[in-house]
């Protein structure tokens, strides 16, 4: 099932089920109670089969959308140089701080966050971080919705683990990501994590074959497979969970393939007005606009 | 004032004020209604001289503590190498992914983040993550804790965004911090974040001028003073602030000095039973023992 949240008539947020390409089906709990917020829904563990339809459906071209977790409960877990060509191509471009070896990839995955408000929805504008940033970078990223949670999952039950999938953009300033090593700065800047536009559950897809793509104003930047993961989805969920206890509605982003910005001699990093695209089979496509004011 | 946060008679968590040593008077806002969320109290802006107290005050020995803030909204901003001979130690240690040369000290802020969940109160239980990690750490540092948000907070008006300071541990697997090489994982195992016992308000003492003192077992380990640090207080909020928007609650740990375990030669870690004491001048003394069985 394809869910995703928007705002309703009233101007509240509220979850729906996308039927076919555009239509939006605002879903109810069993007790008739609109669902507003997908990690409620998700927490509740609420069979998405009982859940009830309502009139009237909706066109989605008609709707404001928002991401599908418009505002994660804590920070979001994201993995880094995940992908080996993408490892190399960091490395090689000068904006891994402190990594010497060019063509090291990672014995085991880095795990940095991106700050809850970093997230908006397919269409809103990305922050060009004027006077702040000069080098703003694309990532596209398959990201894991958990379902059930807790602490010291294993890889054989990661996968039961995983409510669902769905798109982000991991946007980083990569001047800031250098400069100050760890990358929690420069990952976390106003509007730098585009999510969306739907979240997809486990069962309609697998996670660790999935085609990803992205374009920035139509070229194609990256394309690869999640099955190129160098740490794939149980080895990520048995890796954060260990000491960490994860709850229902924690979102892991599970790294970029080759193909960002930075993997271009000069690099090409965003400018205002620049239109990036990520498409993951199954999923949809997401699409923002680099802009130069910041929205609300 | 000293404010604290604590389960009362009907176990919901309450606001009061510490008075003299051992005195917590609970505290109401204008209209009556109960404070039960320090953060709450923040954003609203009340001026806490309008406070109400309300009888019976209550002997801080009979309470249940919670920290400050039991649970932060997103993860905690915390600092990495902010005191120089800590810098140096941690360099030195071979803990430090990726560092080369041995006596740098950072150029810029190093910030990365702490989930929510770590937080635990004074006299809560660490978990020894049995297991897990074989190289616990302690780190005594003095947090700050944000009043009025905002992006693009310059030095000069920092200090006024800052509503008050609490003491935070910020508990280390070493091996996980350098294995995973961005410090999140290592840094957001359950329970890693103590906090506590109080957070008082900027009016009450010089944040940029503070006594830290550290003891495992009775045993000094640590002792600084925040004036030492290589990034100072409006330094750190102008950095985090430039691209992401501060909010009220928000809290920044600003990083600890020399003094850690694996600062000894061979590294002295943590282990079940042992005590960690952190004391700052004009806060109070934040106490926490390992323990081998994490609670709850």
């Amino acid at each position: 099932m394809k869910l995703l949240t928007y705002l309703d008539k009233s101007g509240l947020p509220r979850v729906g089920q996308l039927s076919g390409e555009d239509t939006v089906i605002p879903l109810s709990y069993p007790d008739n109670r609109k669902v507003s917020d997908l990690v409620e829904l998700i927490a509740s563990e609420v069979p998405l089969a009982t859940l009830k339809t309502s009139a009237p459906a909706l066109n989605l071209a008609s709707v404001r959308l928002l991401a599908p977790i418009p505002r994660p409960a804590r920070n979001i877990f994201c993995v880094g140089k995940n992908y080996t060509d993408h490892a190399r191509e960091f490395t090689h471009s000068g904006f891994d701080a402190g990594q010497t070896d060019l063509n090291a990839v990672p014995a085991s995955p880095i795990v940095f966050s991106k700050t809850p408000e970093t997230v908006i929805a397919h269409g809103d504008a990305i922050w060009n971080a004027s006077g702040v940033s000069e080098a703003l970078d694309y990532e596209a990223e398959l990201a894991v919705i958990i379902g059930k949670g807790g602490r010291g999952i294993t890889q054989s039950a990661a996968m039961s683990h995983i409510w669902g999938y769905t798109i982000i953009n991991d946007v980083t300033a990569r001047d800031w990501q250098k400069r100050h090593q760890q990358w929690h700065l420069g990952k976390s800047f106003d509007t730098f994590g585009p999510m969306g536009p739907v979240a997809v559950t486990a069962d309609e897809i697998e996670g660790n074959n999935l085609d990803l793509k992205c374009w920035v104003n139509g070229e194609l930047r990256q394309s690869s497979n999640t099955r190129h993961l160098i740490f794939d989805l149980p080895t990520l969920i048995e890796t954060i969970s260990a000491g960490i206890t994860l709850h229902p509605g924690d979102i892991i982003a599970t790294g970029t393939p080759e193909g960002v910005g930075i993997g271009f001699t000069p690099p090409r990093f965003l400018k205002p007005g620049d239109l990036v695209t990520i498409e993951i089979t199954g999923i949809g496509r997401l699409e923002n606009r680099i802009s130069d004011l910041l929205a609300g």
